[in-house]
């Protein structure tokens, strides 16, 4: 597939994520085995003390992953997200913030990706979390396609 | 601290977290070392399929887990989530979801939270992920106390 | 299968497994989806300050929630540790380690185990580690069975 | 410090890990916030298809994300492991294993590692698992120092 036809598909399916739309979430970059989701920081996706919530940042790196290993998958077969892990480096303070996802390991049952976000703050990019996640790999029937 | 104090403490600071109100979370329990956070089904917290996102399961997981934590904290302290993982166990299937903390090590410096999140559908409580998560404790000067 | 089958069968795995050899370990217990694995303290599994090595502690956990999905694999089918987390809970001291393994999903794909380390020091039994595996299930071809 | 003074502070603690000489590793390379170790493959140290075991890479994915921190640690500090997340990326298939530790971010209070080993054979480097850790500042009173 070309850039734009895995940009398509994966779009299709982000844009049915009731969850992505509800944070504000978009889908900035789409290639083979990458993907980056953009947030605009805002006060519906704050944790007390204003930052962003740790449960925002985790969503749309959750996301970026999935869709990473999406790009991979053979028509017919989907991913679905089996566990993460997130460590949380700095406060997510910024004007915007960024989820990268990177397919470091493709096999037959699963995938694993590698995360990384950053909050632009006046210019500067700055990593503010990582993650480990692992896909599972699963036939594409029965409404669990993309 | 009694039982309504450890809830008014809880709630003043879930209170303040934009992320819960946005995605209809509420908190139904707080006592000491325990919190429960419910959120109802509803499209705007979906991934593709329509189940509950896995990083609005995390974020009420998450949000359980630092209250828990800050149910054990003196005043003038507080907590900051480290990093969480999570194992997705099945959809999130259901008319609502629960998310439990609870903290399984108290510590100085962090505490270690384990956090259970359930799928109520047709009056059923199903387990459908479980979380471990590090809490660092910190002084709670500059805004960050609660 | 009844218990002694199971034991049997884990047992003719555990016992091919040149580490746990090397630190010690031995199989307590097995039975359907549960399993405990004993260390005996020693200057072998050391860290720097003589308490019991984290890497020692996982390595344990890990065999004691691989063999666990183990226990519940049809004929023909095995395991691999897809990942695990573990968080340490306290110094582990004492004079015998035990790692217990419990499956809390059994999954057609993968199964997902909890596991329990505990020190016993002067006849008290304290939670020392708490870990969450991912189990792979794969066909038992080639010699990965069992 | 310099690299060499770097290299005698770890290799003074890492001599005292008795696990490490148990099952063989050595200390390859210490700079400020990156160590990496040395495992031959051996009998000793296989799960039950003749493979590193799991438990074994993470010994030392575990000790180098450790000792990385302890670089960073002025005079009279020291670093617990607090907890770590691994995923297995290949079956460990080799003559040697290296795992490396960098951190990715030092923190007053705790730090965070990244860490990843390969297993060497004929020649080829292969990347057979990734490691996210999570290492806590104490204060080096007690024995607990380096």
């Amino acid at each position: 597939m070309n850039e734009d036809a895995v940009f398509a598909r994966v779009f299709e399916s982000f844009f049915r994520q009731g969850l992505m739309a509800t944070l504000g979430a978009v889908l900035d970059h789409a290639s083979p085995g990458r993907i980056v989701i953009g947030l605009p920081s805002s006060p519906a996706i704050t944790q007390q003390h204003g930052f962003g919530h740790a449960g925002a940042i985790a969503s749309i790196l959750d996301s970026a992953c999935g869709y990473a290993a999406l790009t991979l998958m053979p028509k017919g077969k989907a991913v679905l997200t089996s566990e993460f892990k997130i460590n949380l480096l700095a406060p997510a303070a910024g004007e915007r913030f960024e989820a990268e996802g990177r397919i470091i390991r493709a096999g037959k049952r699963q995938h694993v990706a590698m995360g990384e976000a950053f909050a632009i703050r006046n210019g500067l990019r700055k990593s503010v979390a990582v993650m480990l996640a692992t896909l599972v790999v699963v036939d594409g029937e029965g409404g669990l396609s993309n």
